[in-house]
């Protein structure tokens, strides 16, 4: 059986990204916490947590730390936990879904909250990693010991602004004009543009990338004219109407379908928090 | 001298997250930047792309990459370049100013820009680690080989939904409210709500976190009732005025000076931005 209170106190050291900090948040001394992460990595024989700075957690401390989280979670199923015991409920969330549609629904999750942001390709990887309880994603996958629900398709639009558009595509989007534009890229793990530029192109072009980590700098960058870039059409929509944004091939709109992907063990603690989201998601998505 | 066409791949393959997309962009074949990768790292001694998935750069790739970049910049004050050669701008803005009133002056770099979040306490270990240029930062400590320049403050103000308070906080915020009600932290980094806690309590405050890295998100979860956080009071002015959102002790803001600090050797290539840059901070921040 593993150390449970030393399992606590790794995770408030990841989660409060101090020893200092956890020490005072679980009311014991600091020289205790770490007594508990040295027997816990004694016992293992690997380093759970990077010292730093910044204090971080090692893989293989990232993943006791999930585990502790979904033996919480199974716990909620038993009993009624007082109030600081709350579990905490780790999700990976697209950031353009975050951005407009799934902030509401989150809040019907049973605990407080985690929530990382990932863009759509890639969020399996904290599902496989067991660093997140569930996923909203792209990708549909199926993840061993996961569940996968169809949500719906986001309409995404290549977009830029009148007075970019006048400079770098006078004659529409072609192989050569895309090869000059600077497009914009949310990280390097964004392959909208590429996808949407292959398609017009109808061979690969290789963009010359500006990345913004951001979906509301993202849309905001298209309307100074930074560069053009697959936005949401519910994020733009207004810029649409208002012609502050244009549309670069209104017949090309990119339809990226989601997925809500839950480790079945956590489904049925979570199923507030997956009705919640397929509702909004019924309003919010095309089906 | 270091073989800068080798160090050219790795920094495409770290941009752009896969070998083959780098050949693509390359014009080379994929086997000919696999060898360069190998070359570079027998030379170097060490691993320089971590091949996953996903494919990234290691510590010693990323820095090799980020000197690529401070080469382009300085050749930049020397000749004209091509426009598929423009420089990476690689910057660290705190999230917070991004959303606010930072994507504007971003557009006067005079290159592709490259923008990492981070919170404002943290972006000096990107600087430190020369995998940025320069950081918007709340941290004034001064990094070897660097200029910091003071921008201004922001004031943040610890808020909440109506319901929240009527539930949380009826008496107000004390050490006893504090240490039940759900607060909403950016992320592990993000002591902003313990900070402002321990000035109300007169002590420190083991708070309940919900952890959400979005500003935006994080601001539409305080007006959704999941928590009370610390928002910039810039962004979340319209909702004071209409009642979404209360001030839980409107005599008691946290004022958050910003610094821009730049690396000195790329500091005259960066001056329109570095000019842009305080341009807008005089206007968005307090003096």
């Amino acid at each position: 059986m593993l150390d449970y209170p030393a399992l606590e106190a790794l995770a408030e050291i990841i989660r409060r990204g101090s020893f200092e900090a956890a020490a005072h948040a679980l009311s014991i001394t600091p020289s205790a916490i770490s007594q508990r992460i040295r027997n816990l990595e004694d016992r293992s024989g690997t380093v759970l947590i990077d010292r730093g700075p910044p204090v971080q957690g090692t893989k293989a401390g990232l993943r006791l730390a999930a585990h502790l989280d979904q033996v919480r979670l199974l716990e909620r199923g038993l009993i009624q936990t007082i109030p600081d015991a709350l579990p905490v409920i780790r999700l990976a969330i697209n950031a353009d879904s975050l951005a407009t549609w799934a902030m509401p629904p989150l809040t019907a999750a049973p605990g407080l909250l985690d929530v990382v942001i990932d863009d759509q390709d890639h969020a399996l990887d904290w599902l496989r990693n067991a660093h997140v309880t569930a996923a909203l994603t792209s990708d549909s996958r199926p993840v061993s010991g996961c569940d996968s629900i169809p949500l719906g398709r986001m309409r995404y639009r290549a977009t830029a602004s009148p007075e970019f558009i006048a400079r770098y595509f006078p004659n529409g989007p072609d192989s050569r004009s895309l090869g000059r534009a600077p497009a914009l890229s949310f990280n390097s793990k964004d392959g909208l543009q590429d996808r949407w530029a292959r398609r017009i192109a109808g061979r690969r072009i290789a963009l010359p990338l500006h990345r913004i980590a951001s979906s509301q700098a993202f849309a905001e960058a298209t309307r100074l004219g930074l560069g053009w870039g697959m936005n949401p059409e519910v994020m733009i929509a207004a810029d649409l109407d208002s012609g502050q944004l244009i549309d670069l091939a209104p017949d090309q709109p990119l339809d990226i379908p989601l997925y809500w992907q839950i480790a079945r063990i956590s489904a049925p603690a979570l199923m507030p928090l997956t009705r919640a989201i397929k509702k909004a998601a019924r309003t919010a998505l095309l089906p």
